[in-house]
């Protein structure tokens, strides 16, 4: 690739089939003592490559106007949004753009999520369950430790009950 | 997705993002004793998916006119074009169309076997050797079987010359 090339700015379709290959949009819910529901709300947007190819990240970066590029693990780099405004315009270009593989599902999810974040609902328990429950369906992975642990307080409840 | 979306044309940028995320460009010598080098050359293109995103492969067929979509491994499916014809068709798609990472330098070394081919000089030794090293510098794999065995003969050749 010539240095030219690397300087040119990235096409949108580009970035949107880049994304339908290599993009993730994750939420996290993680313990933290302060909240008053005791978890807080973490959802990111991320492109991962080799950091042999880690000039495409910046590339992203410099068309998205914000953003960081990081290390991901190893020898992989990240480019990695987060924050809800940015995140909002990440919401913004997709739906201008549209995925073409079913990572379209996951970011509508995720832009539900934003929207409760927006609302301010992931202060209540609603609100988190509400959002626990959806990220339990994006990225096929099991659900996670917010779900299993209301579920423990719930069995151990209930056991309390049948003493 | 909706049903539209799965319908309507991909675009050219779009397919050159998800080359750069999920395509190859492959190289393969196997050996077949009626050649009369003793090996032949197989080039491939192939963009690899979870079989939950099939429908995108077979877009992307349809948007090149040929190819197949066929199964890679397990759960996992590729659109795969072999021949000359159209791997040549695939080459001037993206010398329209540009990588926009390091595959781009695959890309260049496929199109430097694919005019091997043409030249026909992949049916002499020193054609073949030459393919052989180019695939050596492609997809960061270990040295191909070819080169290994070429080596294994060489080096029992000057063993025996010094018995």
């Amino acid at each position: 690739m010539s240095a030219d090339n690397q300087q040119e700015r990235l096409d949108a379709e580009w970035i949107v089939g880049f994304v339908d290959g290599e993009g993730c949009f994750h939420v996290s819910l993680n313990k933290l003592e302060k909240m008053s529901t005791g978890w807080t709300v973490l959802p990111e947007f991320r492109v991962v490559q080799h950091q042999r190819d880690e000039q495409v990240l910046y590339r992203i970066k410099k068309y998205f106007g914000f953003g960081i590029v990081t290390v991901n693990h190893g020898d992989r780099k990240e480019f990695r949004v987060r924050g809800l405004k940015n995140l909002n315009l990440i919401v913004q270009f997709f739906k201008q753009y549209p995925l073409q593989t079913s990572k379209q599902k996951n970011l509508e999810k995720f832009a539900e999520v934003l929207s409760i974040i927006d609302a301010k609902q992931h202060l209540t328990k609603e609100g988190l369950d509400k959002i626990a429950e959806i990220i339990s369906t994006m990225n096929r992975k099991p659900i996670p430790q917010y779900l299993e642990s209301s579920e423990t307080i719930r069995l151990t409840a209930e056991k309390k009950l049948k003493i």
